[in-house]
């Protein structure tokens, strides 16, 4: 649907976490992302070619991807400058952010005058159901984290990369813009309305091979009071047969809430299995995913030993040092 | 806003559940509810006079408000030419229906003929902030039940009228088209977008007199697998001082989903109080509503009488005896 490869816009991100869009694009498609776009006072970097727009159109980008969001999603007037030169240079644009590209009357226009597309995928494609809790057929394992932003995305990817190598039958199932943007299709779920988000989760995962597992991608957290309702649809509406606990183990606080602690993985434990028994009694944790991208190897590595001789569970950075573990708690 | 007072329109209500709209009205503002406007095979009956549309104009109705809900939530072509005819004999039309009045053309013409207005109250009129989790002040309680609707409206509804019978501070805040229907405002819960449900709670239920009490109107069940996400928002954007169990004795299943049991109070309670000690670490589940419509008074004296040894919190039907042992227990 969106056209292949990329121009990564970055923007002005005030930080690296910020272009978490951007970042995985280039890590599970590094073949559809061809450079990235700085702005003055940008502070991430993908360690891609930096590309202005001419650049990238000749070594043959055909959208410019916004890799960066904001908390609110505002398109700022300096993006406005670049997105309407990127449209009449002859990019299309793709968004995920709140503040939609159809929303700004001059980008309209300007890609009505070029015939270029406006793809703004946080946007809802589909009239989703009310969830009916009927159980479905094959698997499914949903990544619960002590915050938001600590890996789950990539713990699924992982996952579900590991699962094909294997030969395994495997489908990673997007819940939110990067991963819309990496596969191509999702439900957008933090712009569902809120009756048919857990009917969106059921028509994501629908009836499948007994042998076959759909990785669904998390959101939020049952412990961010933010989003915690978006984590409870994810639960009840993916009626997951395997949960993972997902954890960030150097943060200090909830993200974007200073007064916030984190809970221990114990207490997510406790929090997450309950409710997902409702919807599916046969629910288990099966295992432990642990972002250690902020600590070095030997830290990561004792921190992983750790959490396994305390939680009794299998225990990885599914990105730094493979999936094969979750795995193989998965295949057991 | 709605111009009062109103014909309540019943339509072709499948039972009398299905017209708790009306019923709401009925009983907490009866001096806006001139009479009730049924159709064939109407199963619902407020014991109001039945009258057609003249009748209802000259009794005064300036209002026709649609006051029954369905599953899907659509406005049928039989409905339609009441709605029309109502709009012709100079009827406002009032609805909270996922089917939106504004998206039929014919209804909008006619509207616009007429100089009548179309109130959708289920569509929200502000863009609310995602949430920050910051302590208000003042207070705040929520009832939270083993099904969707099993008395929680009615809990707060009762609650608030006790509170300012008794010359205590108090505010009925609504999260539903009923609510908002009684009340003239309020936010239609499950039609916020994921993202933002928590926040519109909080913007619902600001900073307020320490000695103020919110009564906030709780939606869904945290064991309701369609509607447990809107739950979860309520209990982390309200972020409650005080939790009252609402129960539903004869229910033999969850609303709507026939394989689904009931849970107990007891795990109701020990799901929904550690979830809300996560906003509000001194939160406590301070009292139980039993709703004993369909039980005679011996019957429900016992019950009640039961589940007060059992929980040892103080129990009653607030709408049949009187919501005083609530207030008493969230006074103390």
């Amino acid at each position: 649907m969106i056209e292949t490869p990329y121009l990564l816009f970055l923007g002005d991100a005030p930080d690296q976490l910020a272009a978490k869009v951007a970042q995985g694009i280039k890590d599970w498609r590094p073949e559809n992302a061809v450079g990235q776009y700085r702005m003055d006072g940008c502070k991430a970097d993908l360690g891609l070619a930096d590309m202005d727009l001419a650049a990238a159109k000749a070594a043959g980008a055909k959208t410019l991807v916004i890799g960066v969001a904001n908390r609110g999603g505002v398109i700022s007037p300096e993006w406005k400058k670049v997105l309407v030169m990127a449209l009449e240079e002859g990019f299309d644009l793709a968004s995920g952010l709140h503040n939609l590209l159809r929303d700004e009357p001059d980008l309209v226009a300007v890609a009505e005058a070029t015939g270029r597309t406006l793809h703004d995928v946080r946007i809802p494609s589909v009239q989703y159901p009310i969830a009916n809790g009927k159980k479905r057929a094959g698997k499914r394992v949903l990544a619960v984290g002590t915050d938001c932003s600590v890996g789950k995305m990539y713990t699924a990817l992982c996952m579900d990369a590991e699962m094909r190598k294997r030969g395994m039958k495997s489908s990673f199932r997007a819940t939110g813009q990067t991963g819309i943007l990496i596969t191509g299709e999702g439900v957008p779920l933090d712009a569902v309305i809120a009756d048919f988000m857990a009917g969106s989760v059921e028509w994501l995962t629908p009836d499948n091979d007994d042998d076959h597992w759909d990785h669904i991608e998390g959101q939020g957290s049952l412990f961010h009071v933010s989003y915690s309702g978006v984590t409870m649809a994810l639960i009840h509406g993916g009626q997951p047969d395997a949960l993972i606990l997902a954890h960030e183990p150097t943060r200090t606080h909830m993200r974007g809430l200073p007064e916030y602690d984190l809970p221990s993985l114990t207490a997510l434990r406790d929090m997450a299995l309950p409710l997902a028994r409702v919807a599916n009694p046969d629910c288990q944790v099966v295992g432990i995913s642990v972002n250690t991208q902020h600590m070095d190897e030997d830290a990561a590595r004792a921190y992983l030993a750790e959490v396994e001789a305390e939680m009794g569970l299998p225990a990885t950075d599914p990105f730094r040092f493979g999936a094969g573990k979750l795995v193989d708690a998965l295949a057991a």
